[in-house]
């Protein structure tokens, strides 16, 4: 409810689409310069790397001290402030944990929309609401430069082995750019349309993976219960029409599936307080577009139950366990 | 609540375990006689046929006549009661709709227990509650024959193309007898442990089916809230872990994927009303259980509500429809 | 959907229901003959002391010895099972903790109707499934007697001062019949209708306290976590169509309302694991009459979670701890 | 999550707190002058007439022109804007539909804010995001003005008859100027604490009552398909505790209380799509906050679902009617 009229608060006197999408394809070239790269956390910092392997420069500038002395190491030039990043470079992208850090890198006071040049490709591959997606893309218009947004999946695994999936959304001209950069980041890199349907991919998806996980998990406890071995179970679903990714190739029950987090105590993997945040991010999208969503809306709450219980920092297939009787009626 | 202790009430002075699972393997044979088939409807007569052109001889009874004379043209005998059925021979095959059509046929007072010979087996193919499958199971113990409870999946399409999945629980002496007739009505027959365990393995594959059948239709609507074209939605979902069997090869927003009911207007497939069935028998075995089914609770609720708005008759994947807005805020 | 049928199963040549309903007006009485009284827990017990001091005799039988000798000393006569009871006392109070012991008392093998005499009142206080109390009902005119179905609420305090709420189900004559008795023991009889609505009051009124008691649980904490004060949001709340009974008399913040469980580490009180219990047996109910509870169903799966994370034995009002974030993200 | 952080947006070198309390009481009074009033619909507009009824001179601003001259007939001066209203008058009442609509008439081009005198009272009535509301405070502050956010209960029956309650969130020294004027439009004006609260309240409210309703409903149509008479449930519920504001005062029964809206085809009463309107906004703030509302939250589903359905229009109570069997299985 609270960002669709973002945009109403924001944009005045900005200049016409048509200005808009032209301007990047009028001659001017982005691809000589050294890449921006905003953002080096668990995601950003081993993306970066990949892209300083494949041979690009890179500028780059993160709120702590120490992930940005660790790029230097590996070749990475520094600066101050996402301002000076806009400065130096006209393609940037940008890996950020939620909406408001993304407000603040880019419209915050010292913020890249401070600098920006004129025809610079703004590529924020944070997971975000997509109203302020589209906020962002409407006021890098206004600087005259274009904004993306292009959420990943994959984790830190692809993230590290460079094949995560790029979801990307905004105008043809941008994507051709960004796809260039991208690639050297991830093995599919998808065009999903308009700015914000490329948070909207993104969001769409985890609701779905939510809402499977935990039908997986519930399955296989009552199935437990009902004195089924857990791979028999597993078996049948697999082979059935109740077969799905959670189920064939993250199954959350201990002893299913080999090398997947609920056989290391739902140790690594996805946070459940991320995929809280990302159901969070689908419950808003839902209500603002007067969406029906019962089943994400529920496992929205379950999630955030299993947060405030303790699971949040375990992998998301853990909600297993937090449905499972420990044996104390 | 109400079927954990109908074993309590219904057996008394059972012959030993022991001497149960004996008796099936002391010589005797079952395999020269005609097999029963009780039960004709839209999967039973399908089934029945298929029996027939493998080569056996069936004795059939149905509550209906027509369904009956239809049978007999194909070359079944008939029988007036299923205790008749039973009297005549010592395979049976049952296939009912519902728990109580079950009780009436295999306990009811012309039913098959009346009659029922020494050393036989009945294979009983119907979605049930798995309590009653126990229950059925000890009644018959008592006559010293063997009741197999054996659901399937694969529907209608399935049945007539004699491809259908059978989930079987029950003894492995039975089991052995079981599979060699049920190797002529479908293409998977599976010994998914004691007892029940058919029954538990299809309700939880149901349920789990349901969660993510709803759950793909949210993500649907939501995409296409958000701009998403329909078939980009599909495509990232089946290319990430979103991705079920729902979404990939049944999925309910029209267009996306060829032949099937959402491109149909709902129609054919596997109907809301069977569905709600299923998903009040995994609620029964939740509670009955005390297993945490968040997700299947709301499923059935959600295809409970479809029945009383009249999408009883349309199939599952209708939960897309029944969601979205139709315009009159 | 398992117990609907049951009536099937066991009823067989009842006499006709107008014999039925004329046998206990013909001229018999049942008043002078000592009160038979089976089940004496938490609530049976204080109930049966309080027949004893409105100067009745009673007889009594209870699983547990101990039980049994704290009541003789208060001056009841003991028997050795329910069929002995029912052989010396023509109207029998039975207060059980659910469905099987129930089946087992009147229709076990030294249970009530063995030896029930003609014309015997049988009032069963138990909150149970109301199609159990539709079978104990035919059984019991089998043997031409009446049972009625007279759950309570009060919990056992109002058990111990006699001020309980009795619903009754069952034909007009029973229950003026019963109203005699019951009164000694509650402030309330009210007659529901036909036999089984006194379960359906029971289980229908649960199902709202348990919806509205997390409803308010959850209004508590999202006001607090706006910032709000506690008493300032139960005091709006119960001057606004927010208000409840658990809101107002039973609210399940500490420190809103005096000397309820919420103030006493939800001590006492009415336990998570007995709202599970009736919850259940409401979506029994819901699923065999095909009614729509989205809500109660909830309810039911938000209390079997508790009871597996080890608040069984809590007030329900502990819901409101339950949701609470304990701090670990 | 969007709203959050919008202040970090908004605000930037306000004047310190400690100013900003002391501001109001530095001798200045607002007594004197012609109150302002913006937002004139089905529930301003009686409000309005109710201040002109009780000596105020009010000076308008609406915009529809009819609305506008309906009022100028009751003696209220007109202005072109808000922002001129502003101008006019420094103790003004806002009473807009949400939360765009509030940004609109306080932060756009012809806003309040343009024009507002330092020391203003600005009173919103509305109901919006809490979060939005501190945001207007923080603006007001800005321009040395103080904003109160005060919803209302009570719907325009209580609006006519001057009977609302307001739930006032902000500095004491502003609640006491509210007071004078506000209590001549309702009976009940509460001091709910700092801004903000006054919002919270009316969403915890009307989240409870939204989720009672629901029950209340399931319990009567659980109990109806198990026997019982509609207003015999009603009954046992309101003696019992089940018991509600919905359940005693507002039953969604039809023939259970007279003179409410389940009564004459649920016309009047409080649209389904304005509850699905605050039940968003309590969702909102449930994520925003990381609060868990499973309750609230499946209720603001069923509620958008009927809004789908076409029951955006009716009162709330219809919900009883959307859960019923329509007999098209």
């Amino acid at each position: 409810m609270a960002t669709v009229f973002r945009s109403k608060l924001l944009i005045s006197k900005l200049p016409p689409r048509l200005l808009l999408s032209r301007f990047l394809s009028n001659g001017s070239s982005n691809s000589d310069s050294a890449i921006g790269f905003i953002g080096l956390g668990n995601m950003g910092s081993p993306m970066a790397k990949n892209l300083i392997k494949s041979g690009h420069e890179i500028i780059i500038y993160d709120a702590s001290r120490d992930v940005m002395d660790d790029l230097k190491q590996n070749g990475a030039e520094t600066a101050q402030s996402p301002a000076e990043v806009a400065s130096r470079s006209n393609r940037i992208i940008t890996m950020l944990p939620s909406s408001p850090n993304v407000l603040e890198v880019y419209s915050g006071e010292s913020g890249i929309l401070k600098e920006v040049q004129e025809n610079s490709l703004l590529v924020d591959c944070s997971t975000i609401d997509p109203a302020i997606a589209k906020d962002m893309s409407e006021l890098a218009s206004g600087k005259k430069a274009m904004y993306l947004d292009s959420p990943v999946s994959g984790g830190i695994t692809a993230a590290a082995a460079g094949t995560l999936t790029f979801m990307v959304g905004g105008q043809s001209e941008g994507f051709k750019q960004a796809e260039q950069i991208l690639q050297h980041m991830g093995k599919n890199v998808i065009h999903t349309g308009a700015v914000g349907t490329g948070q909207a991919a993104k969001i769409c998806n985890n609701m779905l993976l939510a809402v499977s996980m935990i039908g997986t998990s519930e399955a296989m406890n009552l199935g437990m219960s009902l004195g089924l071995d857990a791979k028999m179970i597993a078996k049948i679903i697999n082979s059935s029409s109740g077969r799905c990714w959670s189920s064939e190739l993250y199954n959350p029950c201990p002893g299913v599936v080999e090398g997947v987090p609920s056989n290391n105590d739902y140790q690594g993997g996805f946070m459940s307080a991320l995929m809280a945040k990302d159901l969070g991010l689908a419950q808003n999208a839902s209500t603002s577009t007067k969406t029906a969503t019962p089943m994400g809306s529920l496992a929205h709450q379950i999630f955030r139950i299993m947060c405030n219980k303790g699971y949040g920092q375990l992998d998301f297939g853990s909600v297993f366990k937090f449905l499972q009787d420990e044996g104390s009626k």
